[in-house]
């Protein structure tokens, strides 16, 4: 194993989108989502067992989470987690833990994961993390992991390529491409120029430093430093803030069964169907004339159904959520609304 | 106070047409349905007092729910309960309650009153009892309350009269129609000749014996005994087999803020709506264009819904129910089917 290969994982994020599942308190990285005995931070962690070694392994996560983090990972020593005191999104937090690394591994090249995603491969995961890690060690690139779409999906953002500077499975960025309309989803998925970005990363410890000085040169005295300052941070997503504006970005085309579960959707995509189309998590349920809705009950519960289409329907603890898949965007309305109205008990 | 006026409360039901809020184990009649301190046959309990000396308050209910009666009505004599080993509906029970109670005392008046119904102007209430009891006990006719249609509801059973043979609000009955159709009902609504069934009924003793040897005399002899035997009764309702059969049976027209809370339709349509016309029953809830439908949560559980229309949402212990309002009859196959394939713990 590459003692110069290190991995950060994501674990900070609060998971409002998965509400009511995903609580502040106890968002969705910290659960097990799938009923398969591990959470989602868990899966990820042994993900990337090796393919780095285990003191390589580091987690960042809100000052709030770090019990939690402890408790999944046990074997994490506690300066491989790296926590944040103020929520400033993927750039600050990936700005101050590459510096922590660079400082202990000057030639240390980083895989970056988020702690919410299902990958269903992982050996083609390893696979191909391995030959990105090998490519940005010594390319100067920052490695966008790039996913060939399966589906018109609406929710994800997408990356062109420039085909004609292509080295085998990586290519030059081109440009970023948000959410799109359905109408693009549906031509994107029929070339081979556009791919998923998967919030995954590779780079050199120092390709990313440099990026960081080039573009957001301003932030980096508060976070190079052995006292982090998020708090005079701005909010920013390291895709808006670096990958998007640099010039050495490439985009690695992988392929390891990927889906991103930041959303009701996602999820209802990535899982196995009935009949009828509705996802089923782990629920009891009787269901008459229903059809495409995702449903995640209590343990204990049966849900009793008729005439629901195209539905969330999620009861977890004190909130039971009932509403239209295809409006996610509500759920963040709905979560503001139901703290305001009822407290932080219920968010 | 007239020592010979009886009142029988009628609480055996299983309420299923109420499933998931009414279970086997506890049916409506048992529960503070509308959050206002008393369980529905404590209401009815009181209904009747001032009416009826604390004595002659019988209540008939299934063995299995004695002790939860002698805990709702602690004034109540162990002979006061009238209970049964089978369930045989209304006229099996009635028989063998005005059996015991014309061996107490041959002169009583009967007020017959069902233990989960709505009524809103107890002073109405008591006021037309009386006047009813005075009519019954010494006419020699049965008394059938009938309430004047404010809407045109088709969940209830309709009484017509005969116009020409009426004495005050006592008229001679023509008719039973079962729950209409809307168009007939639209109809009803209208005139003055037709009234809902309460299934409150006044009569004296001896003149309800009577009609039970001429209408089911076979049946008497198991039941006009110290220790009947309900399970070689048929199971048939005293409208079916007494009141559309007997020619002396009259209509007493009563307006007392009525209500049947058989079904979750007449819950709704008894109930104060919200502007979007939602019937929200002690439940803390957020709605987003959700419009007609009946909520009932758990006290400690946040509903937020989007898009419902014309819903039934009423969760209860273990069972989330969520059907069309206007499909009343399949809760019955809900019922039966969560009992086959989960088993007695959900219905």
């Amino acid at each position: 194993m590459n003692k110069n290969y290190y991995c950060i994982i994501m674990a900070g994020g609060t998971g409002r989108r998965f509400w009511p599942y995903s609580r502040k308190e106890l968002p969705k990285q910290f659960l097990d989502f799938f009923g398969t005995g591990k959470t989602m931070l868990r899966m990820s962690y042994e993900r990337c067992e090796g393919l780095v070694a285990p003191e390589n392994i580091y987690v960042t996560t809100h000052i709030d989470y770090t019990d939690i983090v402890k408790e999944i990972l046990p074997e994490l020593d506690e300066q491989q987690i790296i926590t944040e005191e103020e929520r400033r999104n993927t750039a600050p937090s990936l700005a101050y833990a590459s510096h922590v690394i660079q400082k202990s591994n000057p030639d240390a090249t980083i895989l970056v994961i988020p702690s919410d995603q299902l990958i269903l491969n992982v050996d083609n995961f390893k696979r191909a993390m391995l030959k990105g890690l090998d490519f940005a060690s010594n390319s100067g690139k920052l490695i966008n992991i790039g996913i060939k779409p399966t589906r018109p999906e609406t929710g994800y953002g997408y990356i062109q390529i420039d085909d004609e500077e292509r080295d085998g499975d990586f290519c030059k960025v081109k440009t970023f491409i948000e959410k799109p309309a359905l109408e693009f989803a549906e031509v994107f998925v029929q070339g081979n120029e556009f791919y998923w970005n998967s919030g995954i990363f590779i780079w050199h410890v120092n390709t990313i430093m440099k990026a960081f000085h080039e573009n957001m040169n301003d932030v980096c005295p508060d976070l190079e430093c052995d006292t982090p300052n998020f708090s005079s941070c701005p909010n920013i997503s390291i895709d808006y803030s670096i990958m998007e504006k640099a010039n050495n970005v490439y985009l690695q085309i992988c392929d390891f069964g990927w889906a991103d579960i930041g959303t009701w959707q996602s999820l209802y995509d990535a899982s196995p169907k009935d009949v009828n189309h509705n996802v089923i998590l782990n629920s009891n349920s009787l269901l008459y004339g229903c059809n495409n809705n995702v449903i995640l009950m209590p343990k204990d519960k049966l849900l009793v159904a008729e005439g629901l289409e195209d539905y969330i329907i999620a009861e977890h603890k004190n909130v039971l959520l009932i509403c239209k898949k295809d409006n996610q965007s509500a759920i963040r309305k709905y979560v503001n609304d139901t703290e305001m109205k009822f407290g932080e008990d219920y968010v």
